[in-house]
């Protein structure tokens, strides 16, 4: 999986600053997970966010010009095998014809947009063992008949 | 992607019924989507949960004791030809990196598990369009040292 | 590639009683493709829609109850081998870059839905070979910050 | 995906000069599609035309001897992950059949040319959502017998 | 590689008539290639030659009005594994490159037609092992600018 | 699609020469194909064959001794994505069972050499467009039995 | 992996028969490597082969006339699975380079013929654990020159 | 197929003394294939053998040091597109079951080891053209049942 | 995932019975895994053991002479999708190469033979959580030089 | 399969000091297979134990603070070419579905943990050849209803 040389440098610099996403996100005033998928190039800043994220983590002035750009998205391997990303990819397999039917019982024949969509993590505390949560919300959006 | 028969016949059954998953997960006082996901040959259900499922689709009782087997599980496709599922495994390749990196600042080295693991589907109201809302949580599973 | 059984039924149909798909298209008052999509289940019809074109094709009406459905949908093979089907194939290829950069000069972040989206085909007389014209109309999605 | 070094020192300069497709489109006189795939090297200017894009972009001329070569086209990754353009991948798989049948009905046994091919994006306006238009036009090219 | 149920049933018959593919080809005025692709149905007859086909080989009627259907064409398997089809794989992979810089510097960017096309073998007699001449013949599309 | 540095250095200085493969050809008595297949690293040229070629080009004397190497051969990528090259991976999934009979009903079971082989391209003016003809001329191997 | 039906039919009446590929292969006066070949339908008989087999199997007279025709040669799976065939292909990922170079530093530029062909297996006993001896023997093929 | 810059460096420095692998085979008392299997680094030689090597080479001596390593063993490319190297794995894909059956029926269930096992090439001197001969042997070994 | 039809009869008649695989494997004196992989056809029993087996589940004789024939073994999915197998794909991924380095550290150069090869499950009990403990014993195979 | 350079580095100081693998276990007070994936980027260390590994290796303190970072874990290929890996992966392809019904009788539906696992490797020594033992124990997790 190959990880950009910018993201690699903001990552670098985010730990010897001793900052998570989270502080990140304050700054911003936006969900951590997207300021991650900023930082992985997955996702595009404003200016001013970009500049707010490059002076936090003390980097080049030259990364905000890096961030605002519109990125290729999605990683290279198919199949991924890192165990972490493998149990979503996993949960798509054993899941997806059924959430497919349930969704399109409820709303009918469409999908969930991965674009007018936002992603957020939590931590739920729990005595036999810390949980995570995650919240997915996307428009559903209907197939257009013409 | 290959539909086991005994799924065609329960849904077929579930349509000319006029049932919902919803309806069928409240007789099993369980969630819809794991209701969905033993008709669908990915989960198993007890002999009585799959006793009143059977009677409620008013299909061959023999179907019970199908629903109680531990199915081979995960679908063929490597990557999903369908919309509605793909959009899951875009958000796998846009968003895997991003949360990882968050769940493991959260909780350090491990994966959210996708065996102890709930996904509820809900829908929200919303003027501009409604949106289709997933809730995963999964027990957090930190590496073992030894 | 695998055609469903349904799909093979209509489309003998359809040569039998020597129907275009502009004629079906009329009846139910839908562009031809659409109409197409319906019978190569890609798309659902409503059920009134169903019953015009099952009608009109003098099939069993147990079929207008097939096409109410909502389909797993997508092809199977990952690389189309006929010729027609891969041309299209080949300009996502060739032109997928420069498309995405054209259009997301003119849009920002984010992507031409394929949902909310409508295909027309017309054909183009032209003294040097006649032309096929496609048009694609798709919803711009802007990438939704959180 | 692979983008050559070539193209990305000419869209950087393209960047720095603020000048869109668009711009340089009316330069040579030529579609804004086709400008942007002579820069990704998926077509072939001629010489005229790459002294104008370089002179106008401010790169070092001998980029112009390079725009005039006949590029190795297509990108690498079978599946395109990039949302964007995954979904022109997606069109093909869910509306293939459909077209193939749809053109044929109307042509006969053959293909829409992919190299007598032009290639337009518009962007209509509209108060649900400003919507993408994409224009194909291509050469019907009938299987000849021998 | 999968072989239609009509290929097979035509095959068949030709075998127990003794008829060569040139004997069917002088029936229908075509070249012997063309003829066997009409059976491995990758090629479309006209009615007329459908039905001298069906003829000679002395099956159904109903044949006739397969084989001027218009053929999903390609076989499924990725990479060829019969040895005699795999050679031609092989040139591809060895002179592809070569064939591509020799072509376009006699003809400029563009591709020769693979529908425009025609295909014919001869028997080319020789002491040290008589030959098999292979004759490719397609129209040369240029790349269109627009 | 992986082009080794010497062909590379090769193609630009006969670019800057202004040779043509023919012109280079004529310099080593052989067929322009088989000369660009050594430049590309397909085939392995005789000493005397590989200095003359050095020499027309003007590159380092080194160049002669890489050009009598044997090479490894065959391009990376399963399924060419270039339109070129394509249109004859589409030959083989298309005419590919065809020419398998076609050639086996006049010589019986075996196949025609990849090695002891020549391909030839010929410029065929025609009022209607130029046509490629490409000869490929391949001894018979039968099959051994034993 | 598939098996054909005419192969399962003639292994299970060899089976029945106690007869040894060896048995089968003196009958017919010809190595059991290519006997079980032609069970297989990797290579074709003569007819009076065939009849032989036929006769000594004890199965319907027709199988014969199968058994000369020409076959599609090859397995589908890309790797196989089966330990026994594995290590085969992992004889040619391991050693497939240094032969390549120890038989062109004999031979010249060319291949080793799978077509003119032999394939011998031997039982070396052995006190250490007995031994299996595969003697292959092909013609080499120079590249020619054109 | 990527080949290890130590193995590039060695087979130079190879060329330039002008010995061949049976002459380097001589000085370590070993087979030729071996030899190049540790030179392709897919064998690991003693440090007596590796000196050996190393000094006929006149290379470095820290080169002794990396041969005697246990090397990770493959060529990356699932299916070869090398003409020699595909060979073998055509002779799998056609001889793959018959082999199979042959050596069961011969030693029972079980595998030819790729481990214990040796790789001996020769040329055979043949008027009608020489022919390679390759012999393999490895140890039976039988499933153990537990 | 192909489970072929004699495993499903078995495991049926299995499943009928109440017999676990310890209980058949106590029958046949053998450890529970293999007696599965019988079953699942991955291993071949003796005649006695075969017959032992098709006694205790009570199916038709003609079982036993299929369980003593010598499978193809192995499934044809790449990437196991089933969760429960998938670990053991993971656990290949991830603990592969450290896997080589232990084992050769200790052994030298070679491999754990899969054929000469133990399989054993058993469960740990512990208040935390029940473990599965698997314990593979394989002979270590040296590289053989030559 | 690409090594990171920090396993290289670090894989070559081990071999220099003469350290084993389970002298670093020794001095971590960690099993040897555990400390093999920390060097080979699988699993993450302690600062601690990073700092002691790096010491006794004698390398540039940065490492210490790399061997501490959560790394992407799997390898590239999806198919294991190297001999000892794929014996494994032939494991998981041959004992899958037996071990998986073998788990699931004892335990439920579920999974053997990869996360909360270990994996040892001992040498047990034996007169027809040593044998490698390899334990792996991962807690039992059963699929959570919900």
């Amino acid at each position: 999986m190959h990880i950009p040389e910018i993201t690699q440098t903001l990552l670098e610099a985010k730990d010897e600053k001793g900052l998570s996403f989270e502080d990140l996100a304050k700054l911003v005033k936006r969900n951590e997970v997207w300021v991650a998928s900023v930082i992985y190039r997955q996702a595009s800043a404003s200016l001013e966010e970009a500049k707010i994220l490059v002076d936090a983590l003390e980097v080049a002035p030259y990364y905000a010009s890096e961030l605002i750009k519109y990125p290729i998205k999605g990683s290279d391997s198919i199949v991924p095998t890192d165990p972490f990303i493998y149990r979503f990819y996993e949960i798509v397999q054993v899941y997806g014809l059924p959430l497919k039917d349930i969704v399109q019982e409820k709303f009918g024949d469409g999908i969930m947009s991965a674009i007018d969509f936002t992603l957020n993590v939590e931590k739920e505390e729990d005595p036999k063992g810390d949980r995570v949560k995650i919240v997915m919300s996307g428009k559903f959006l209907p197939y257009k008949k013409w």
